[in-house]
């Protein structure tokens, strides 16, 4: 990918017309029964599992192509099933960067010095071994700052030599975030709050910039509380914002609004709502067993709540 | 493993008399030149590096477990060879627990909800599967707490049914750690004396703690500062702490002091300078080729060294 990340992303989203990333987050459990074929005829296999994953993965990308300029892979789902997990989840990669997809690996890695540098080669710069035949990172991964900024520095080289983008977490969406990141520091400012201005000149370093006026280093931010959304983007004016928590973990299109500048900037991420929609009633009484039809509805239906909420300026 | 983590490290680290922890970190720049013949022969080979690597984490697990009770993979310098480099992660941790080691899975992971009970799934949990007829699973892992405590309680579940250990990143040993982790409080208390504070009553579980007194909850704390120890170990007093930073990253034993009680409750970890001690020059001088005993020497020489500011108590 020669192209520039804070280029190239943005400009599938407005191809697409969709600021809309969907989450693989694949649970055997919750699957539907058809796409369990493998792993109910030897539930203790790992190859069975592995293979019901990978197929069940596959069929959710050529689903949702058509529709979302993004996929999130969540990697402890890969993880879960070992090296073979492992090995699906980098086939998966490939396969969604082969159907046009942008492709975000959700693997919140952090670490220091020389092991933030061996995290960056696994998971964001592209394959240099000789079995190896084609690309098979991802364009982009999460990662966790809690270490410090210093240890963010080995992803960002990787990132800026691959053209290649980040997403660091400033912000998560569940419950208990609160406590040790909207705890208030002594001149009043939230700990999220000082990491993004500690990020900031990161992310508008002219390297890390696109000619798209964005930066190639975005911000990973809890769609589920507005205010938090308005803070955190008036101190990272640069970053495009992952937006988790759409859906299943309760926030609206409405409360991503406070993310968009002029309709940009933002990608609003749906994992279980979209892949699992066969267990919604509304789709499920509609189309019943088919369950790839309940996911290409679903997301249909999320694509016209964002598109709302932005406007017409995609 | 029937035996509660709590109880069975301190068991290991007094048995050895030794409260040393070896981090098996292999980077295949580092290695000695007669360890790199596969990838010496075809450098862009993935194969040939997971070679090199496994042959020579089992030659350091064979060198390391007469004399310390604990080692603690880097999982990033596996996950840099993708799903083989992973094969070789499981299959050394295996090998070490058949040698008698305590097994820290140094993967930092952190995440939310079922996401956490995935990696917890992967990392802790004795994989289930018909296919894999041999425990593989480190006896405890790091996780990264940034997200909130509440994202801690799949690894914590998984721990206890599984008589396991997760050592929580408290403070960290990196330069840039502070600007994050020291940054202060408005009731004045640093960042990361707060996430201790709100991490000891988990720690004191009766469900986690061990008849020897101590936590199965134990705490990540930078080596290089003896002020920030000491007052982390006032706040997690039943917390084994794990120090990283000896050696290498210029912690020293003396520095160290401060976690242990009666001599008890710390593990001193050192990785580089044992791994690598054939570019010691003292070492190196002494044994020239033979890095096997290099590696021998500079375990026994930082045993020496632990053991004289722990004293006689263990």
């Amino acid at each position: 990918m020669a192209d520039h990340f804070a280029d190239h992303l943005p400009r599938e989203i407005a191809r697409k017309n969709s600021p809309i990333c969907v989450g693989i987050d694949p649970i055997l459990d919750s699957f539907p029964q058809s796409a369990c074929v493998e792993s109910r005829r030897q539930p203790d296999s790992l190859d069975a599992a592995v293979d019901d994953l990978f197929h069940f993965g596959q069929k959710i990308l050529e689903i949702v192509a058509p529709h979302v300029p993004c996929v999130k892979f969540q990697s402890a789902y890969f993880e879960r099933y070992l090296w073979e997990g492992v090995e699906a989840y980098y086939s998966l990669v490939q396969s969604a960067r082969e159907l046009g997809l942008v492709v975000i690996g959700d693997v919140k890695r952090g670490d220091i010095g020389s092991t933030a540098s061996a995290y960056a080669a696994g998971h964001l710069v592209e394959p240099p071994f000789a079995e190896m035949d084609e690309s098979a990172a991802p364009d982009a991964i999460t990662v966790n700052p809690m270490l410090g900024l210093d240890t963010l520095e080995p992803f960002i080289q990787a990132a800026r030599s691959q053209n290649k983008g980040l997403f660091v977490l400033v912000r998560t969406s569940n419950p208990g975030s609160a406590a040790l990141q909207d705890v208030v520091l002594a001149d009043g400012r939230t700990w999220s709050q000082a990491l993004a201005d500690q990020l900031r000149p990161l992310t508008e370093d002219p390297a890390m910039m696109g000619t798209s006026g964005w930066s190639a280093i975005g911000a990973v931010v809890g769609a589920t509380q507005t205010h938090t959304i308005q803070s955190l983007r008036q101190r990272l004016p640069k970053s495009i914002f992952l937006l988790p928590g759409y859906g299943t973990q309760g926030a609206t299109a409405e409360m991503t609004r406070a993310a968009f500048i002029n309709g940009q900037g933002a990608l609003v991420s749906a994992s279980r709502s979209i892949l699992y929609a066969h267990r919604t009633p509304k789709f499920a009484s509609q189309f019943g067993d088919q369950w790839e039809k309940c996911v290409e509805a679903a997301v249909l239906e999320m694509k016209r709540e964002i598109n709302q909420v932005v406007g017409t300026n995609l």
